[in-house]
């Protein structure tokens, strides 16, 4: 282990985090709206203080005792090495004005939404751009200015790694989704699904995942998202719409990126490690839950009679094969966020390709709402017809939160490679999920990906878990098989 | 305004310590359990990290800089500087280890109150009463040894003058309470009172009171309390039982503290002077609502018939007098927390006495149990049945938290000199209440205590609000007219 001077700092910055995590839980689940204003300051100064600690000259000259971290537990040294070197590449007045500009830019983009009017958001987003190219020359060493922007979410991956990915994302779904459009639509579910029924049931789904009421909580929240403070303090969230049951499976994506935090490896508690290694590979956790687990057959052989008996009048006389298919329905919408297993991709992709011309400086912010619509046709053959259902839609730019979204492509291309692997590891999977019995599913990932925390690198991990690098082709195949079959189109 | 860099630096200061606020809220309300063994070292780094702040040169330097603080807000270089001066005085090391003392303190006090066994927590005591005796050694100059410790939670409140106001309170409530003990008991209240009925219905007053929905929120809590992470944002809790209205009283008592912090000048966010200027005073508020409001004639005079609306079945029948007698009966109780308005004054004296026989070393640890039983016996005539109703029913000893206990007679006893003046002041006070409208009377107390904070010592703030020190007669004239006349004694 490192040494005891080294961990003592760690754990001051791994509180200061953690602190950061709960105020922003809080304020997306408990504050009075009129706390927001002073909130703000107080999250900025536990980020500034973390900051500052994680650049002071102490923390390197501990990193250097280490020397080449030949003790019990060198990835720790290795791992908050790397953390602590892109952070002293950016000047404190940029990291400072870069808060600044987000938090100014979320303002503004809560504005231009209720004006419907993107011209009111133009100039934030233009602002975000341009401090977003000035971090990444802060890394002139990078092929490409994306990468550094990237590397924050995705570490070590680079624009040409995920470029090449999407190219191939794009070459299976394209055709695929153009021959599902011309098959007749499922019938949707109809009728009232009450809310306090959902969640009820909803627990009772993921308390078999592994949701302790011990260590955990479930709260509402008008955008899910799941927030550790600690490895024993999981916080997940939904949305029950009463017309919907998109909060079940909300709920499930949210537990999976709970369970990968919770059983992260205990020993990692305090050191900065204790977290998921990437978002890509926590979105890997959640979305495997969400629609490998939580939209397949032997899941709802178990769990359908148990929702007909809670919501009878409108489930009452539903079979499973139709249930299936309306929980499946592709059909491409302009939202992101409403989008099916099949087209979600395609949502990032569009994403992707505008942020990487708004980063190379080939698109003005000026052109984006007409660069979107076109992007929006050629991968999703759907007209925009207004800013709030177009480039007003997500918070991340605002926010100046650019080289995120792939990472929620990567999550689901992991996922189907995961669920490949595991398959061949586990031959009575679907038995047991058609028992209700994940357990062993659950212990599979805890010893693949949960428990290792950041010790391994993302690229490590992966390889590690799959024997080889990101690969689309599992999911390709399994969107391929799996609608082929919803759809009654030729293998 | 002091300089923006001393702004700067009590922005920062007073960030860390909202965020701890915060931490202690949700560690008392939203967490869940197994997330208590990683909050402990959290909320000590932002303890740690707030101190250091405080004693830090570059403080001091900027504190120097602003010379007599002749600028617009002198009170706030001089508060500072107040608090700055005594945190120096104390060596680190002494801090780390109360606050150590103090954790373990509190989980021995626990497995002590499961054995009801003193002797399992005497240890810990002893301990803690020995490093309050060393940080009260940090003091030379004091005249007791006790002052330092009263001084953290009454500012230039000495023990003197506490024994001199005691003395007093002694004398005026014993002998009314003997001749009460002679009275036949009043009628208690009995049946159900459904607990969503009482929570709605604490709400229906204190959205009266001043509660907003959109700056605060109500939760229950084993053990009620206030805090506001910024001022506009105040947490409540309370606790309701279905054999009992106590909840009610309990939910006015931690929304007078609410007031208090809710109405500071928002000029003082961030200053940390925007917070209540002693226990004492912030007790005062809690008080006055809790009791002189909400235990009065002409409150429920307005009231009464709203709730037996709600209460048909056990208070449909009840007539105002019954009901005034029932929520004022006056029995003396071995527990701090259930006892009423006017034997409260005396468990605090038995606290202090034994405090200060403790910290004067004439009291050793092993010997408390028979002088609580001692004190119980002649200041309230009761026999202390066990340890779980004796010397291990409250917490802060456990804690280290020696010095506090005074502030809650000291609240008692400035509540009803406020209310006195406050009542000269607005001579339709009763009527007002009368009529379900107490907001002058928030006018006035907003005007008189809240908006200061900490901007006047709670020296210059009561002799500006009363016209005079701390006096118990008030506090005596108004409990001796209020239970003659309950309990039919001559005046």
């Amino acid at each position: 282990m490192p040494s005891p001077e080294l961990l003592a700092k760690l754990g001051e910055l791994s509180d200061l985090r953690h602190a950061g995590l709960l105020l922003m839980w809080d304020q997306q689940v408990t504050m009075p709206p009129a706390g927001a204003a002073a909130r703000g300051p107080v999250m900025g100064t536990l980020e500034t203080l973390a900051h500052d600690r994680l650049i002071a000259p102490e923390l390197g000259a501990l990193l250097d005792a280490e020397g080449d971290g030949d003790g019990d537990d060198p990835q720790i040294v290795r791992a908050v090495r790397r953390e602590r070197d892109i952070a002293c590449r950016v000047p404190s007045e940029l990291a400072t004005e870069m808060a600044l500009a987000g938090s100014e830019g979320f303002a503004t983009w809560l504005r231009a939404r209720e004006a419907n009017d993107y011209s009111i958001f133009e100039p934030a987003l233009r602002r975000n751009v341009e401090l977003a190219r000035r971090y990444a020359g802060c890394f002139p060493d990078n092929e490409h200015p994306y990468d550094a922007l990237l590397d924050r979410f995705e570490p070590s991956m680079t624009a040409a790694q995920v470029s090449a990915l999407f190219m191939r994302l794009r070459g299976g779904l394209v055709p695929l989704l153009a021959e599902i459009a011309e098959q007749p639509a499922p019938a949707p579910l109809s009728g009232i699904f009450p809310t306090d029924a959902q969640r009820e049931f909803g627990l009772q789904i993921v308390r078999v995942m592994g949701f302790e009421d011990s260590a955990w909580r479930l709260d509402d929240a008008v955008h899910p998202f799941a927030a550790s403070p600690s490895l024993a303090d999981v916080r997940v969230t939904s949305r029950f719409e009463e017309h919907s049951l998109i909060g079940l499976f909300a709920l499930m994506h949210e537990v999976g990126h709970g369970l990968y935090e919770r059983n992260i490896d205990p020993a990692l508690a305090r050191t900065t490690l204790d977290t998921g290694v990437s978002l890509g590979v926590h979105e890997s956790q959640s979305r495997l839950w969400e629609n490998l687990v939580g939209r397949s057959e032997p899941f709802w052989s178990f769990w359908l009679p148990k929702l007909r008996e809670r919501m009878p009048e409108t489930l009452g006389g539903i079979e499973l094969h139709d249930f299936l298919r309306a929980i499946n329905a592709v059909s491409p919408t302009l939202i992101r966020v409403e989008a099916d297993e099949l087209t979600y991709c395609l949502h990032v992709i569009v994403r992707f390709e505008l942020e990487l011309a708004l980063i190379e400086g080939t698109l003005d912010t000026a052109d984006l709402p007409r660069a979107w619509a076109a992007k929006m046709q050629e991968l999703l053959g759907i007209d925009v017809p207004d800013d709030l259902q177009g480039v007003l839609q997500d918070v991340h730019w605002s926010e100046g939160i650019i080289g995120y979204f792939p990472t929620y492509a990567i999550g689901n291309v992991l996922a189907a490679q995961l669920w490949s692997r595991l398959r061949a590891d586990l031959p009575n999977l679907d038995d047991d999920l058609r028992r209700g019995d994940p357990s062993e599913l659950l212990t599979w990932l805890k010893d693949t990906i949960h428990r290792h925390g950041c010790r391994l690198t993302p690229a490590e991990l992966i390889e590690q878990a799959v024997g080889g690098p990101l690969d689309p082709d599992p999911m390709l195949a399994h969107l391929s098989a799996k609608y082929r079959a919803l759809y009654g189109l030729p293998a």
